[in-house]
């Protein structure tokens, strides 16, 4: 066996604030477990409207309500304060996870370099200060420090290869067996959901069982 | 204030192995924060189906399969052994919760006694022992040693105002915004699923934040 352990995949759309709560507690999990991360957007309007055939969890009677008091519950838990909330308008999840994806491949470190660096600004932008992270005059903006260019932010967002990569990685992470957000795979073993990252401690404390 | 804490409310399926598990850890978790445990068996035929307008979990495509590792992964955890697996034909949940809402109405102790003590025998026959529970004769059977007579389960079954008992459950259930099993109100405050019975316990502990 080698001693280098396996990173763990880490599934989440820029639009799910469980998500978002995931992306803040999954580094610090996997390096208590000597791991890596390395972050893989997918679509919720995909996986879980289109494959899945649900409707979107706020208009689901009964669990719309409890989400919404759920990321209430987890934003206090976690001393957060989001200026946005589950119930605004979404923002078009699909020029970040383009952008992401982007420069995840050119990106020589991917399980800590800038392609995740700037998915956190992304969130950040998105949940704590409410951007319309949809708009590629905010991309470019949250990008800027990152030493990211204005010039090849807009080629990337105008570039058909670099939609065709998002929707392939898309496609293998339902592939894979994914849907929701958040959604790790440790070792090929999914965990779902911001409340399953205790069971996935759990797993890897134990290596299994 | 007074001293007395509130009982937890404790929402089910007979028909739900994630209920199943939960009901094995509540009254400990319960216990632990000086707390007692009222049960409530609800239908998720009811509840999920018709008012959130969600199909079974087992037939939503990705979602079926992680439910299903899901339960033998809690199976594993928890040191189960399981006869009954979820893809395996479900009982008929109403005989069963009418006679827990029945014995529930006679039981000077519902937070202790017969009632409960037939909601856990129930739960063990069906999915530790795979018994088919939604039939009379098998309630009668697994009831016995509780002390309940077989006339008295047999004239319950056939009475209206039982199951409109039942129906009344789980209509005010549905009011207090229950869906998914298991499901607990703690002072009004929601936990959904066995995933989250560790929040509650968070929860308890704080006394909410």
């Amino acid at each position: 066996m080698s001693n280098t352990k396996a990173p763990l995949d880490f599934y989440f759309d820029f639009i799910s604030p469980f998500g978002y709560f995931a992306s803040l507690r999954i580094e610090a999990l996997a390096a208590k477990h000597g791991r890596t991360v390395i972050w893989r957007p997918m679509l919720l309007g995909i996986s879980v409207m289109k494959v899945m055939g649900m409707k979107p969890l706020l208009d689901t009677p009964l669990k719309g309500p409890y989400i919404e008091r759920q990321v209430q519950r987890y934003s206090r838990l976690y001393g957060l304060e989001l200026k946005r909330q589950p119930r605004d308008t979404f923002m078009n999840p699909l020029p970040a996870a383009r952008l992401y994806y982007w420069l995840f491949d050119q990106d020589p470190a991917p399980e800590s370099g800038l392609a995740k660096r700037a998915a956190q600004a992304i969130y950040h932008a998105y949940w704590a200060d409410a951007r319309d992270m949809g708009q590629a005059d905010e991309l470019v903006a949250v990008l800027a420090p990152l030493g990211i260019e204005e010039a090849a932010i807009r080629e990337a967002l105008a570039n058909p290869a670099v939609a065709q990569r998002l929707r392939d990685a898309v496609e293998a992470s339902i592939g894979r067996g994914v849907f929701g957000s958040p959604f790790v795979l440790a070792d090929g073993e999914p965990f779902w959901g911001n409340d399953s990252l205790d069971l996935l401690d759990l797993w890897l404390s134990r290596g299994g069982w």
